[in-house]
This record gives C-alpha cells, structure tokens and sequence, in this order.
C-alpha cells in the first residue's frame, strides 16, 4: 500500500495558559493519552498560521494549512461558507455569510441569532425568501440557503459584482442595522452594495409577515425578522489540491467553511452521520469515515469544530472535555490505521483563548507521526511543550509540503 | 590576517531515521568525532533549503546555500551543468543535461547510460558530434561536450533561442526518445526545439555508424548510439558573488553542477588532482587545497559530491563510510587552519533518502564554528540534535548572510 496522510485539525484547540487551571492551558490539562503517544512517537513543533501573533479567520488558517498562500488567495469568507453550505458559487458571484436576526421597528438588534433558531423554521422561512424578486434591471439572481440554526448564505450572481462592499450586520446587539456600503468608487461596488440593501428590504417585509414569525411569537420566541449580512466573497483563484501534489484528497468536516475551503481545493467532501459541528457531533464517526477513506485516498484533512464552540463560548469545561473526545478520536485513528505506512498530523487552525473568548495570534502546537519522522522525544503534546520540537516554528503554509514530502507528493524544486 | 570562512557542503548528507540503525539516521550511526567536536564548540540548527518540506534539486539548492534568492533566479540546470564542464556558455545561450544512452532500432531507450561508457569511448564520440553541421538557415550554432562517464552537455547559440522546451529524455528504460516540444507559443520556443530534435536525429546518425560504437558491439558493450536531452538552462541572471560580500571567494567541486554555480558567481574554481565527484574521490585532497586556496580568498566553498551518489544508489553502508571520510575532511581542515580566525560551517544541499534513492524536503543540519559564534552546547551533529540548536530553523537563502556577517563581510541595511 502506498504512503498515507491524515491532518487532523482541533478548531481552537489552542489557548493561554489559565489561572485556574494551575498556569496550564486547557489542552496541557486535558487527559490527552493519543497525543501524547503521538509525541512521544513523533516529531513537534509550533506553526503560525499566518505570521507570528497574527489572529487568522478560520477561512485564511484552512487556506493555509491545505498549503495555499492566503495573502495572496484569501478572496473573502462569504464564498467559501456558501460553497461549504452547497450553494454552487461560480467565478464572479459574490456571497455573504449570513444570520437571521431580531430587529425592532426602530431596525434595532435586538438578537443576533433570533434565538438560535431551530433548523425548522429556518429552512421554511428561506424557502420564502428564495421567492424575493429583484428588480429586473439589474439582471443580478441570487440564492438564498439557510444552513445550521440562524446562520445562512446569500450568493448573489451577476455579470457585474465586487467583493468591495461593507455588510449590513453591525455584529453586535444595539445597534441599527447597517446599509451596505460600495468600499471603492468602481460601479460594481455600487451596484453589488445596492443588491443587498434591497434584499435586506424585501427580506424584511417578507419575514415579518411570514406565519413561521406570528408563531414563534406565540410560542414565545423572538422573531427571525431581519437577514444580516456579512463577509463578502468570491470563490479564490486556486489550483486544485491534487494538481498541485499529485495525491488525492478528501475532507471529512460538518463545518460549512472548512467544507468550502475543501470544495475549493476541489477535494472531495465526505459525510459522516451525526457530524454536527458542534461539541456533541460524532467524533467516532469521524474517525471511521477517516479510517475508511483511506482505502480510496491519499490524504485525508479531517476537521473538528468543537473545540473551538467551546472556546468561543468560554466554555472551559467542555473545551476540555472536547479535547479528551479528540483524543479519543486520534486514538481510533492510530488503532486502526497502518501505522508502517500512515503519517498523522495533529494541530489546530489557531489559538483560541477562552479567556477572551477571541482567535488569538498565539502559534498552534502541531505533532507529527509516521514511519521516516525524525522522532524529538518531546513528552507531551502541549503549547510550551512542543516548542521544544524537531520542526522548530514552522508557518501554516509549510505544513502541507512538509507533510507530503513524507509521503513524497511535495513536487521538486530544481533538477 | 583577516577573518576567513569555509563553507563544506556534503551533498545529500542529511537522511532519515532507519529501522535497521536502530531509528539512527545514516549520519547519526556514523563516526564522526570532528563534525561532534564542531557541534559542541560551534553553534547549529535546521536548514530549509528553500522551504520547509520542499524537495530541491541540487542547482538551486546550492544557489540558494551562496545566498541567491533561487525562487527568482533560477533558470535551469542545463547552462550551469555546461559551464561547470568547462563550456562557454553566454547569456542567451540555451543549454542541456544530456546522455550518451542506448537505443534500439524502434528508438526505444534500453540503457540510458551506454553502461555507464568510459570516459575515453565519449570523448572520441564526443568530437565527432561536435562536427555535425546544423542547417544554416536557423542562425543556430552549438558546443558538444562529454564530461564524466556518459554525461554530457549541449550548449547552443542564436539570436533568438528560449528555455521553453522539453527535452528528449523520457527518464525511464523501455520508453521512446521522445521529441522536444517547445512549451509555449514563441517562435523561439519552437525554434530550440527543432534544434534539438534536428540534433538528436544528426547525432543518431553519426553515432550509429561511429567506429567506437562498431568496436564496442566486438567488446560486447552497448552501443552509445543517441544523445538524451533534458534540463533547458540559461545562465542565471546573478551578481558575483565578490560584488554582494566584498569578499574573494573561490570553490572546491569537482561536480560539474556546482562548479557551474559558482562559475555564475564568478568564484574561483579551483582543481584538485583525484577529485572526481565519486566515492572514491580524493577527500584529503580537497581539504588541503581548501588550507592553501585560503591564503588568497576570505571564502572558499568546498562540495563533496559522494554522499549524495551513496545514497541515491540506496548504499547504506557506503553513506556511512563517506560520511566518515568527510569528517576525516573536516578533521584535517580543523587541524590546519587558524581557527582563531577561520569560521567553519558544515551542511548538506538537501536530504537525500537511501530508502528512497530521492531528494526529500526534509531539512538539512547545519553547524558553525569559528572565533565568536555562540555555542549552544549541542553534543552531535545531527539532523535531530541539531534541531535543538541555536540558530534554529533557517533557510537556505540566509545562511551566507550568516556566515558571512561572522567575518564582518554581510552589508548592512539602513544606516
């Protein structure tokens, strides 16, 4: 059989140390038995996602580990997630991401989320809006999908758009909904900025009068009466993933973004039932989709959320706890894949401190195993640990061909 | 007397670690008591070529270790390989790698090194090549040299001549010589290519009806009957070295390649009788010449090429032998220079695998000894001790700079 590799990325994963935890981050005070095999058994080291004590997006960061310069081709997060969602985004459309929201009649947020709306009423308040009719001058379409909860995508087509336009969500609770701004004088900011403020318009009027809304205001729930949009994208000019290495590549992610970034390299996407992105997705599930696909694949980038929700939420606890469901998953992985032909590769796709509850610039710890590593005998792996590693500091973008010179995909320079 | 420096570079030296050396990498099981002697009085660390992962050819690897930007000057193998074999080759020249191989009647390549010929059968062949007359309408002249064994070079010249074309090379037993195309659209493009399958038709003739061919089927050798092309170069477009340091260098290499790059860096080559880029080179040779040539240059670069043949040739235990003799190299220059005022650095232009007989992107250790660089008390060198190193992880491109700032050579930036 020929070499293999999996990366496996702990969204988050990384953070400070922690006062309470004894000076220790959450993830050197989680019970972490596979990846610390994987240490003890590997080489280690730090990465900068981008460049030392930048925060990236999650956007940029997965641009960067699947070997791509994200200065170069980071072309906005709203495409990668639309793409991610199963929109079809072609060259020239612009997407957003997207909420629904609570808004008063003063267009005040009231609620970012609408509550978390649940999955039903999202999807049949969606549906409404995919029947909002544009002006037709414009000659500009869009698609309009919700995706998990309140959070959805709006790609809008037309043989005229930009990126450069501002989003009509302030991003926090208070403030009045925004107008969509062109950010440069060109007539397609105006015209693509234009385009959102009448959806945003006709969205309303049609969700505040929607049957879905008149009964959540019975049950008691905020109503979803407003789309706030955010993060507008084009698909990035990248070369496929199996040109560039030669090797083929699958994902296994519930995440909409990090899907998208996949589909974008085109790699394939796999779905694991119970995959939720969320803290009580199916890690087990994961890992035996991974352990599969290795059958039909060279590389597999497997992908998990959760660690990074429980950060967000400065939920110390279950980031934690999370840790320990991704040591378990790494430990399925080691059990049952060829470890004389399998190179595994562990890190996060950005420090993400509880404590702020903020992706932070700190650099990620990232571990190694497989046959020709060249073994540091560091002990554990940890943020202060792995600095003591055999790769030293290593950037986002050199992890891809690092790990595919070991299993001799990465393409030589030079004769 | 002023401050000097010495560059060694064992090529393909590096490796990685391997089962039957007890998880010791090649270098790491050799004896080496003078490189271990440099690591515990010197300072050294990691070495990315050109980045991390990355597997570079040993042309721009060993721009890159003169502190040339090889991802902006490369332009080829070919010109370098024939400037190093002693041909003129001028800026617009176009040049290639090329082999004396063995072709069956259907032009199927059954040996691409005529079996290895000996030096004296290629120069005979050689110069009556040299004689064939191309059409005189293309303006195209060209240079045919052997070298060593079956290698040869072709260089030719004309006003309008492009690096744009394949070679006739397919690389493997068993394939067809196949025809050179150009790979763009040029005029000149299409033009190099017609030379050169124009040249590889003319030489076919000349060779097959050679009388060192007819006698070599009475000795039972295969025939050297076509000339394989690869590698189109042109000389790099690079300040002389001299210019960037103020500082004399010159190089110690018997590898054409090498020789060729310092010659584009306008260095000094220097001859050593016995060095013969092989295994059984003249190792103490070169360490002598090196004492003597740095009476007159502030650099010197000195290159063993048998490292890197042992461990394409997948010979284990003649890496570990050469390795041993390159300390004996490092031993006698440590013995016979001044090392108050000498600095002495110690690396390989890439990782070359005896499992894998290639180049890998894996980096390569590095260590500097000399008056006041700042020991770091690593105890071996290594490619893992020497990841515990003071100076890190660096790349290719900075370790001149490096060395070069220790005798104070390095310009500064600002004021």
């Amino acid at each position: 059989m020929g070499l293999k590799a999996i990366l496996v990325i702990a969204d988050g994963m990384a953070d400070r140390p922690i006062k309470e935890l004894g000076g220790k981050t959450p993830l050197e005070a989680a019970n972490r038995p596979s990846l610390n095999h994987m240490t003890k058994t590997g080489i280690c080291g730090l990465l900068d996602l981008i460049s030392p004590g930048r925060p990236p997006g999650s956007d940029v960061a997965t641009l960067a580990l699947l070997g791509y310069d994200a200065l170069k081709v980071y072309s906005g997060r709203g495409a990668l997630e639309a793409l991610g969602s199963g929109v079809k985004v072609l060259p020239g459309d612009v997407a957003f991401r997207c909420n629904f929201a609570t808004v008063n009649e003063q267009m005040t947020i009231i609620d970012r989320r609408a509550g978390r709306i649940a999955n039903e009423d999202a999807v049949q308040l969606a549906k409404s809006l995919q029947k909002v009719r544009l002006k037709k001058s414009s000659g500009v379409d869009f698609l309009f999908k919700s995706t998990i909860q309140h959070r959805t995508v709006l790609s809008i087509r037309g043989p005229k758009l930009s990126t450069a336009v501002s989003g009509s969500d302030p991003g926090v609770i208070g403030s009045r909904v925004l107008e969509a701004k062109p950010l440069d004088d060109s007539s397609e900011a105006k015209l693509t900025a234009n385009i959102v403020n009448e959806l945003t318009r006709e969205f309303h009027k049609t969700l505040k009068e929607h049957p879905v809304n008149k009964e959540r205001v019975n049950r008691g729930l905020p109503l979803a009466n407003i789309i706030l949009c955010r993060g507008a994208g084009t698909i990035p000019n990248i070369k496929p993933f199996s040109q560039i290495y030669n090797a083929k590549a699958a994902c296994v992610a519930a995440a909409p973004l990090v899907r998208g970034v996949c589909k974008a390299a085109e790699m394939e996407l796999i779905d694991v039932k119970g995959a939720t992105g969320t803290p009580s997705t199916n890690y087990l599930g994961k890992a035996q989709a991974t352990v599969q696909a290795l059958k039909r694949f060279d590389f597999i980038l497997l992908h998990v959320k959760a660690t990074d929700v429980a950060s967000h939420d400065g939920n110390l606890k279950q980031k934690i706890e999370v840790i320990e469901k991704v040591d378990g998953l790494i430990g399925h992985l080691l059990n049952n894949v060829d470890v004389d032909s399998t190179y595994l590769a562990v890190t996060a796709d950005h420090t993400t401190s509880v404590l702020t509850g903020n992706h932070e610039g700190d650099p990620v710890p990232i571990v190694i195993t497989g046959p020709y590593v060249r073994r540091d005998g560091v002990e554990e792996f940890g943020e202060r640990s792995c600095a003591k590693g055999g790769l030293n500091r290593i950037r986002g973008i050199d992890l891809m061909p690092t790990l595919m010179n070991l299993i001799g995909k990465t393409p030589k320079f030079g004769a």
